[in-house]
């Protein structure tokens, strides 16, 4: 039996036989985006790598867990205004999960799950888990290394009273823990928008959400304060976001539907 | 001067007049989609009709506020199990939208409020806000009568634990409150998704999020309580939901980015 | 046994046991476009609502009559050169048809009739009709409160010379009739093209039709006469209409393909 | 001075000196779909070059006439149910229709005239007449050798009782005059829908229209009574369409809008 | 028996009776582009014409072959700098030729052949021989008159050192020999990028291609030299494209795959 | 100054700062798709990756090259009869490239090289460079570390008689140099596609190409004779890969048109 859980890295035969109705597909999606003056293009794509390599080096516990590679580029259209941003049009990215959902729903898996290292894709994801849910019968769940204050995400204690998400504390410290190498801490810039607490409704997940560009925030192109950022607070986040992912995992592993009455792939 | 704060009810020629850069112009879209065996196909439709009529009575205080008809028909893919259902498919839809946005935007108005009656529409809603902000300036909003727990709303106190979130019992007691000639209580029954309660991380509104069908959680249609429905339940929650609406709307009012390094209609 | 006859206002387990092989599904649809200075934006949605409300106050003789909500918006790309304007694109609209006629097409009915209350959609409804006959094997009809010339419609003898075909006397009549409160007659003004009298073929209605935008005809937006409207005109003209309705929903609700070859639901 | 009218037997430079802002551009459009057991698959394609060729042969005084090549293929999906139709989506023929009113645009040109051999695309064609004019700015016509009856076209007197439509007494004698061996006159049959005429207003041209497939009107295909046509008949007509389509062009040539407020090309 | 090899001079019942799984059908491709100054812009659908013309005359020997209307209208983006060329997008053509591929495979017939006029379209062709295989099981092939040096043809030995590609020696030599009247040869004028020998890999039919428009090597549209052009040459190499197709042909009609596992059509 | 050639390791001010019109920026892509039953379903990306990290490690002299992420994810259509394959649609694909190309051009770059994995994607990617260099400005060029017999690459004489072109001997000796551990020699299964000898016009890169699913081939997917295959046979082309890739690029560095009449970005 192989050992290996990268499931390309497996032939057709071996992916048709060692894949089985209980296994656990993921797709980790990253995003070539601009983030401040500090960080790299590509910091939500290596968040999104890094936490797919832990899970594939430490799987969880009786999770029968496949890894996909990593799909760097998904749509950043918040971002477009800085140069270096690789976006895809809503509609695109739409339709190359549509393609890549049907091409997992050909093997003997049930489950995708998608892990999102971009916040700002949370949206079309919950669209495409609905409709890979609908169309294939896949059983379809969205993860998040870092679930973003925009979507319901916890909203930090980095000294950003809750407003920061983009480039900020928590995502910078993440990288001075990973890639120390990637990060220019010495450029970083503080742009916490302190305005947004004068709205009790309208705000980063508050109850009335609101269409923006980063672009909006400034021309930094950051939003948070990621002056803050240390190693040692990546180090902290990152074992919780490991922690948590992995229990997920396990929870997805054994979610079910009891009562479906829809036809198809169960 | 024109005292009427329906958009269309406008002659072309007033409507450019009046309508001007501080005025907020008001969609609200419902769905038509089965609700269970006791509420009607047209319940979301209802709700936000009713809403935006009672702000289009009673407009809040110093809000230039400027309805337009109720998009009726939406995205409900999720409800398409049950013949009944009038759904639009995704791209269909953000199609819709975009053209609508465009045509707003051809007015003086700098203000698009999306009001959703429908909460399996959100995360399209989040998608096309965005799409709007960067394709022609206008400043976009997403306003809910009810929030749904899915997407980060109250999880209700109705004997649901939490667990209602379609033809529930505060939606079934709101539509007794503005309906109740719509309403078949003593057809309605109970389908708490108790089993929900096993999982931490995955949920309704949980930080893993899933895609389901209506059919997922059996075949009535219904998720959550509306057996406990009343009429005073629904008067409560109706007028707690117009003060928070009337709230919403002045903060967006007033909402902008002092900052924003975009081009184009500020 | 539900007296209504507003589908929607059904639940679905009713919708799915009330609707039968012989029930006749009307969808109207409306516009919002610039009728000239003196008619509202939703003019054609007025129409088509009005219509459809008289249809179901009092449906014809033996036709088991369900109306669906008013599609209000449309194409009206040719009155986009004015501002208040809200139009889908024609592969947006045809797209919204699809999905809704496939809907339709889930429910026991076979008969599927579209109101028509904007001329300029004729073409697409006609499009629509075939393939929504083709796709999901309903039969599908198009009738109109108002045909207009352009599309083969009587041409007026409102001192328009059969030229009249938008916020023109006649339309202008029925809003009179219909919604007085509307209509700023004092600022309407009479734009006749009496320059198409110098042309035998093309013309509205004419053997050689051609491209046009209501800019086309100068920038009032109107293409006739209103100048002469009056409500008496109008009342004649709605009574007129309800009666040419009526007649014709008995004859749809009877008619079907004797020899049809074609497979699927007929 | 070249004296060919075939508008792509020019050079590209030829092209470009020799039409003119007062040139007319004509698209001949035909089909490939059934016709019965005795006409070919291309008798519209047919019926378009022929007249195409006649006015190229002898063009209307004064009109500065180019030809373009016969598009054959087109939308037939309403003859699909018998092999040997070939036929374009209605999205696909719309887009074609763009992309080649886009390419006359570029040329001096401004009126583009559509000579459609097909009826069944007349709606198509309508839709694609106001696109091309809103989008390009192009004055756009549509021109019919034989307008059928379902579009508002003379009913005929062939002992059809007007209800012939397709391969029937007209178009057979229009093809027995100009291509004779290519009808089988002896595998005629006769198909009149005399039922139709129990219906006042649903009919072919009636104000109800109707979806329908040419295989709703039984198996051979025809909508008519081609057991009657002649040659000379077809002769009779063929004359007939020749004076109209050249008095149409006459008119089109001069065409323009006096008072036009829309932008672009002229 | 019919003698006719022009498969839309059948009726539809012929077509379905005639044409067999042993049949070739084959769609001749053009295209309406800029050909420099001295060729017409159907030049390449006068080669497309002229070929399938010479094929259907002189069928080779034991193929059953059926030819198409030729298409003359296809993609030309890269010549779409000068007006006169008629391109459509490369997603609508790839559109009309699944639509035809789709009515082709509904005949009893197994292959299809493109046979290709334009140089321009050949990576599209193969896209969609692929497709139209994988979709409706047709077996499918692309042959050309001529094939560009772009995709592996020969490169000539007409004094253009192999780089002429459009509007070059042979094509124009081609065109004096099958449509003298159609060539200005006094307008030739010679444009040979020998710049592209200064390169070992990027280069026409290099092992590194290149986006390009004609307009990328000069003005004149021409990339060769068309001024040492013959009539003699013509039809030297018009002769051997003749046995080439038809051996081509020959080997197309019993081309078959013997161990295919695919379901469907073989 | 930074010394990294990994674009996407830059922060967006780095990027717009390091990256000038005379740099080239790499997008490799490869596929996930199956190679027969002893090579990995992620051969072609594997390829495509180690190709371009031998370019970033040793980049070619002169050249200011700048790697973008390897798109592992592509067109594998002529692959999903074999779970395991992961497939964009055509047109799915071409948007990804359009978006993807769209953003790069918003960098100072002028040109940009797709480095190819992936055989069945070089007509796709030949219709992207041309698009990308007419949409954007882009200088557009298409390289392959293996170039598929089927568009005119090497026939290889690894005795497979230039009829090997999938997990053939070629490719499983380059994974057996590049990853020895990937593959399972002791699986490989000869299927040499000898019956194609018997055509001297169709076949793979002949003058007749056809369309074809692996499938086609039989059911192992291999198509050659990958038992023949060996690490020194790998060793020995992998470097002559590298010579010709860096030769290759030293040209594209230089590359331009002298006498483009193209307007926008040259």
């Amino acid at each position: 039996m192989s050992t290996t859980r990268n499931l390309v890295a497996l032939s057709a035969p071996e992916a048709a036989e060692l894949v089985s109705p209980d296994s656990l597909v993921l797709l980790p999606v990253g995003a070539i985006e601009q983030h401040g003056p500090h960080l790299p293009l590509d910091t939500d794509a290596l968040l999104a790598e890094a936490a797919a390599q832990a899970l594939l080096d430490d799987p969880p516990p009786g999770v029968d867990l496949w890894t996909l590679p990593t799909l760097a580029y998904s749509t950043s259209s918040e971002h477009l205004f800085a140069a270096g941003t690789m976006s895809l049009s809503e509609e695109t990215f739409l339709a190359v999960l549509d393609d890549l959902g049907r091409s997992v729903a050909a093997l003997p898996a049930r489950r995708l799950v998608i892990l999102n290292g971009h916040g700002g894709n949370t949206a079309l994801f919950r669209v495409a888990c609905r409709r890979l849910r609908l169309q294939y019968g896949l059983l379809t769940f969205l993860v998040h290394p870092v679930l973003s204050a925009d979507h319901g995400g916890p909203k930090g204690e980095d000294g950003e009273d809750g407003l920061g998400c983009h480039a900020n504390c928590g995502e910078t410290s993440l990288l001075l823990h990973l890639h120390p190498d990637r990060v220019h801490l010495e450029r970083a810039v503080s742009n916490v928008p302190r305005w947004l607490a004068d709205y009790d409704h309208v705000g980063l997940g508050g109850d009335v959400t609101f269409g923006w560009s980063a672009g909006d925030f400034g021309d930094s192109g950051v939003i948070g304060d990621p002056t803050r950022a240390t190693p040692e607070r990546g180090a902290e986040l990152w074992a919780a976001i490991l922690v948590e992912l992995r229990a997920a995992l396990v929870e997805v592993a054994r979610f079910d539907f009891p009562a479906s009455v829809l036809s198809g792939r169960r």
